[in-house]
């Protein structure tokens, strides 16, 4: 299969191309629909319409799915996208846990990998996610090829200049020269884009999760580390350098360096889950993790319940940060953290009353420890859908 | 004169605006033309470019300005935009100071007024403005209906849904209800629009200043208050309810709340011009403004360079919590403390590198206290440039 140069508008070949395109664009955005039907919603003549439609049924894009019954005249034949036309796959990298999938152009995971995190150098990490990868398509039944796109989410900035990945400590030698390289050689032949964890989080919510339709949000992940995504309008908003919604740097206590000796920024190490446990175990609780905090504060335990307040009040000048420079309409907390605990919101709310004129809504993420992933898919569906249109023969003469 | 809607687009004499618009365009993105010039540039032929021009012309909006010499040929008429086809009005309403300029439709300004703010109630001041527009109006030449659009920059936040400007502390009153409809009526009658002083600051260093053609960057306003423009590919970001920016309200200082008992945020209190004179004094010099102390320091003042060292530390407490957020590439400094020091991005960009690894550059404006009147021309003339088209006759049969 090559790409081929799309056929010039104007051209009669052109014009189909674009014909098939408006129907199949009508199909996505509509759901499925009858030939008339798609000929009212386009504009484009029923004989227009049903030529667009074989050329797409030959090319594997739409299939029909039965016939109409109800109503007076004929019944009409119901078409819909093809969602086996294309796949993509999908990858958080995160320190603790690796997970993959693979979804069809509707979006539907038909595989899921998931297992912890135990390699100690860069070199292992990216063996075992080409490993990782492998595995989730062949346990869709594909191949390699059969992956229009990918998209992995990771700690970090991805510098696409020198092709490394900036600000992410939390992963050993994560930082190293030629490392988005690297990625995307091993997890080929298709598109392969590597994106910002916490970005992608936010992508997940907005497209499946607690922000759906929300103009102006932000999703702070907090787990192992701190990050954010911000989305303006549907799309991320990254800054100069990729870098924005780093707020793992925010100034915070009294010390002037927002980082400490080992350059991890210090709000990131106050609110982390590995700051949740310490705070816990200073109140005498045998925890190991945030989560049996979070459990303990739930039945009832007041020391835990402390901690959770602690915790919050931090998330809480994170938001007041945050809102006094962009402005959220929502905030929505994502991560081991900050989306395992439905008990944050309301004490972050409440310290926000306290501290700031600036108020966002702040809600737990929908998606749980799913949002990066489904983030991950939902990108790659984006490019999928264009991809799959543009790299099959357009017109079959 | 009435406004008339839009022919219809495709009846021959919608065709003849969309090609009058097409040939104005021309002019004014590109500068002065030849009819041949702009036939080739537009794609239209040159009878069709001839009768634009002459309907242009008629209903003054372009004007012959001479005939080409030089090149093969024969000579041909030069035209341009028709700078007074139309006028606008930018106020900068500040703590300290009013000022109003007049500027033609090529942004030239044509009269100014400048003069101090003593207004202590929002009644005073809205008529002090209005005296002001009409006599930078009258220096001008001009009657009230010459200006197309009027924008106003001030402090605080518009609100549009209840017709406020919240979030104002510095101007006594200012923050009343319905005080959006009374500028507008009082600075009518044409379009009246009330923007953030620190946005149209940036808006006003985007267009003439010092960040010409930066994708991602922030404008500082440190005065009697401190606010922020934040600009990306050209547009302001206002965040969900117009908040973004509002960086007086960033976390500080060991207190919990980012405002003190007054309301005030404690950065902006910290860094303001007020905050530097009181540090100067401290240090027992005998200043009354920031502008004093800067020249001390510029004159080789130890105790006055101490004060600008502080200053600069307290800024890049700010830029820091910015660049963590938003990642600009630049950050512009403006206001009264933050414009008139060139002693300051220096000092700035030292301190990020002790505090953070997030290091945008930091240059002084390079309008001074202009940035918001030009910013509010610059943001009016954008405006300006459709009415003009749109509320003269279209078609002269």
């Amino acid at each position: 299969m090559t790409v081929r140069p799309s056929p010039q508008v104007g051209t009669p070949a052109g014009m189909r191309v674009l014909n098939q395109r408006a129907v199949l664009d009508r199909l996505r955005a509509g759901g499925p629909a009858t030939r008339p039907q798609i000929a009212k919603d386009t504009g484009l003549s029923k004989p227009t319409v049903g030529q667009a439609l074989l050329d797409l049924e030959r090319r594997d894009l739409v299939r029909p799915i039965g016939r109409t019954t109800a109503g007076p005249g004929r019944s009409a034949m119901v078409y819909e996208t093809n969602p086996a036309a294309g796949h993509v796959l999908g990858v958080d990298i995160g320190r603790r846990r690796i997970r993959a999938a693979v979804a069809d152009l509707a979006g539907s995971v038909i595989a899921r990998v998931d297992e912890r995190n135990r390699c100690r150098t860069a070199t292992t990490l990216v063996r075992t996610v080409k490993e990782l990868a492998a595995r989730t398509v062949a346990d869709a039944g594909l191949v390699a090829e059969d992956v229009v796109v990918t998209v992995v989410g990771t700690p970090g900035v991805p510098d696409r200049s020198d092709r490394t990945l900036r600000h992410a400590p939390n992963l050993p030698g994560w930082e190293r020269r030629g490392l988005l390289d690297d990625l995307e050689a091993e997890l080929g032949p298709g598109l392969v884009v590597v994106e910002n964890d916490a970005n992608l989080a936010a992508v997940g919510e907005y497209a499946h999760g607690a922000a759906r339709g929300v103009g102006v949000f932000v999703c702070l992940t907090v787990g192992t580390g701190l990050g954010m995504g911000i989305m303006v309008e549907g799309h991320l908003f990254r800054g100069a350098n990729g870098a924005a919604g780093e707020v793992g740097y925010l100034p915070y206590g009294a010390e002037e360096s927002v980082v400490d000796d080992l350059g991890r920024g210090r709000i990131e190490a106050a609110v982390s889950g590995d700051a949740v446990v310490a705070l816990a175990r200073d109140r005498g609780l045998a925890v190991k993790s945030a989560r049996e905090v979070f459990a303990l504060a739930k039945s009832g335990d007041e020391r835990a319940r402390a901690v959770v307040a602690a915790e919050a009040d931090r998330l809480a000048h994170v938001v007041a940060s945050v809102a006094a420079v962009v402005d959220p309409e929502l905030v929505v907390l994502g991560g081991g953290v900050g989306g395992s605990a439905d008990l944050l919101p309301g004490p972050i709310e409440e310290a926000l009353c306290r501290i700031t004129p600036l108020r966002p809504r702040v809600v737990a993420g929908a998606l749980g420890d799913g949002a990066v992933l489904g983030g991950a898919i939902a990108r790659a569906l984006v490019s999928a859908n264009d991809l799959v249109f543009d790299r099959k023969d357009a017109v079959t003469v």
